[in-house]
């Protein structure tokens, strides 16, 4: 990122807890901000947050709110991306949406930074940021395909309360406190006990039997990769863990399987992960060791003893970062130091 | 189970978890018992435990504990059943063994009632139980093997605590109290952190990158069904639920796959299971609710999109009862009614 020019950043959603996170990760990674603007409901208009350890004031999201905003980075759910990307593209910002809201119209690019940054290039005014189990999924597998055409992906996911955003986590908490005390249980974000229990995942289960998670795990991975043949089937899957997803992915080659030496060689070089494979010590990928981290973890790496073509491995991200606002931010980084004319 | 005679039992391991369960379950199926034996090592004998509303006094578990005992049920670890087993037998005991001890031996057989009941009959002593996490997963797809041959399964699992017995339970319990009081956390039973966590299954490595509990699955699944041809892949994983297994299962036949009418009406006629898949109220499978539930769950079945000869589903079960002591007392009944001669 070059020194030399430096932006003007809006968040929308700033008050959540991906909003939360595009701050602690603008700050870490000294995205060159000119001016930061902090946007939410007007029901936490008036608050205040802290930036790289000065106070900003949260203003009201507004179709007003974007004049002389260059890059708008949006997390306020798929609603609200829905009423106001709009107006930002109208008023000249580029908006880089974590919602669902844009990711399969075929106008706006979906884009994992270390897998298709080139498609960045392609947008008209809006970048759409995966589903974060996605996400987490091709940070493992994309390396693969380095190695040989993938044909299928038979993926189990571990989701986080995270996934729910604050309310979720804080629920996740509370109704543990409950259990432990023996206390009838409070349910608003998740429609069944969360505490000490797991359910399929919280999103409407549509015609075919598939949930909309695992759809969308389907559907993003082939618009991310280019490739409209290969298959992907996913069970969703919450477990009361508070911020990392964990994923188990069984990869079944077209052709000859690569050697392990070669994936995990693959995967070590890859950017934006790390390999945690200590057979020995019986460790591995864990959601406490990945959250609060950049990396996705990957490890169980082994031939498939039922099909020649596949391999087994697991992967572990951190949900609000790699499954959110990192990828958001790292968007963002690559449009500024490749796709945004040089201005002011 | 006939009402005219009488069997004595001997529980060796009775003050363990399942030890607990097998007292619930022998006294719920009304096993017509003669004579009851609670068995432990020296540290828990002189104890007192209930049995169908009488106290009786836990002896300790020696090579002379099984004089007159028809059916002695071992749940006391491997190394205990390695040791006492053949006492059992030579003193005329039928054992029916919870442990990893003989499962894979080809002289005992292993059984699910509900799949293999035959093989009961070719005993020589000992008739193994299998490992929980097979058990629960072949409920789920035995029935299916009816409709089709099955050519692979690829499963992930969803474990509780439970199958590190009572003390597994607690520290989950513990760790979590302690995690939510801000405490440093106490490990004994599990390597890692259990609270808010998940890590990989806490059984050796082998060399091929399964660990044991994924090895048992794949090889008990091929002895059970007389099948050794069919592919297991498994990724064994604890999650931080405290008595219930639950699994991902994507099955891939070897022919067309059977509709999924075939595939509901072949589950919920199986005895020992219940189809649970709502789709609408999004309600599946769900650790607490089979909890204590004699029966294992079913549902999240759909066509897989990804290969036109396979189905996905998931299926939870106790992983004390159905996953250990039921289905051995299940053993048991079938034994004396059908490969029991009459006596006494």
């Amino acid at each position: 990122v070059s020194n030399s020019r430096h932006f003007n950043v809006a968040i929308a959603g700033a008050t959540g807890a991906v909003g939360a996170e595009f701050l602690k990760v603008l700050a870490d990674r000294k995205f060159p901000i000119a001016n930061l603007k902090l946007l939410a409901s007007a029901r936490s208009a008036g608050k205040t947050l802290m930036f790289d350890g000065k106070p900003y004031t949260v203003e009201e999201l507004t179709e007003h709110s974007f004049q002389d905003v260059d890059i708008a980075l949006f997390s306020a759910g798929g609603s609200q991306s829905k009423k106001y990307a709009d107006a930002a593209v109208r008023a000249g910002a580029v908006v880089v949406d974590n919602s669902s809201a844009f990711r399969m119209d075929p106008r706006h690019p979906l884009v994992v930074p270390e897998v298709n940054p080139e498609d960045i290039g392609t947008h008209q005014g809006i970048i759409a940021n995966p589903n974060c189990s996605t996400i987490i999924m091709l940070m493992a597998v994309y390396p693969l395909t380095k190695l040989g055409r993938i044909k299928r992906i038979v993926v189990s996911t571990y989701q986080a309360a995270s996934g729910a955003g604050a309310a979720g986590m804080d629920e996740l908490v509370e109704q543990t406190r409950e259990y432990l005390a023996e206390k009838s249980l409070t349910k608003k974000v998740f429609p069944h006990q969360y505490a000490f229990n797991l359910f399929s995942h919280n999103s409407p289960v549509t015609e075919n039997g598939y949930n909309e998670e695992e759809m969308k795990m389907m559907k993003e991975t082939r618009k991310i990769l280019h490739d409209d043949q290969i298959g992907v089937t996913a069970t969703c899957v919450r477990v009361p863990v508070l911020r990392a997803h964990s994923e188990a992915i069984n990869i079944e080659f077209e052709g000859a399987r690569p050697s392990l030496e070669a994936i995990r060689d693959a995967l070590a070089a890859f950017p934006g992960v790390q390999v945690r494979d200590d057979r020995a010590a019986n460790h591995f990928p864990m959601p406490i060791e990945v959250s609060d981290n950049y990396d996705c973890f990957v490890g169980r790496i082994r031939n498939d003893l039922s099909n020649e073509r596949a391999v087994d491995l697991f992967v572990a991200g951190d949900q609000v970062l790699k499954g959110a606002a990192l990828n958001a931010v790292q968007i963002a980084e690559v449009l500024i130091e490749k796709f945004m004319p040089a201005k002011k």
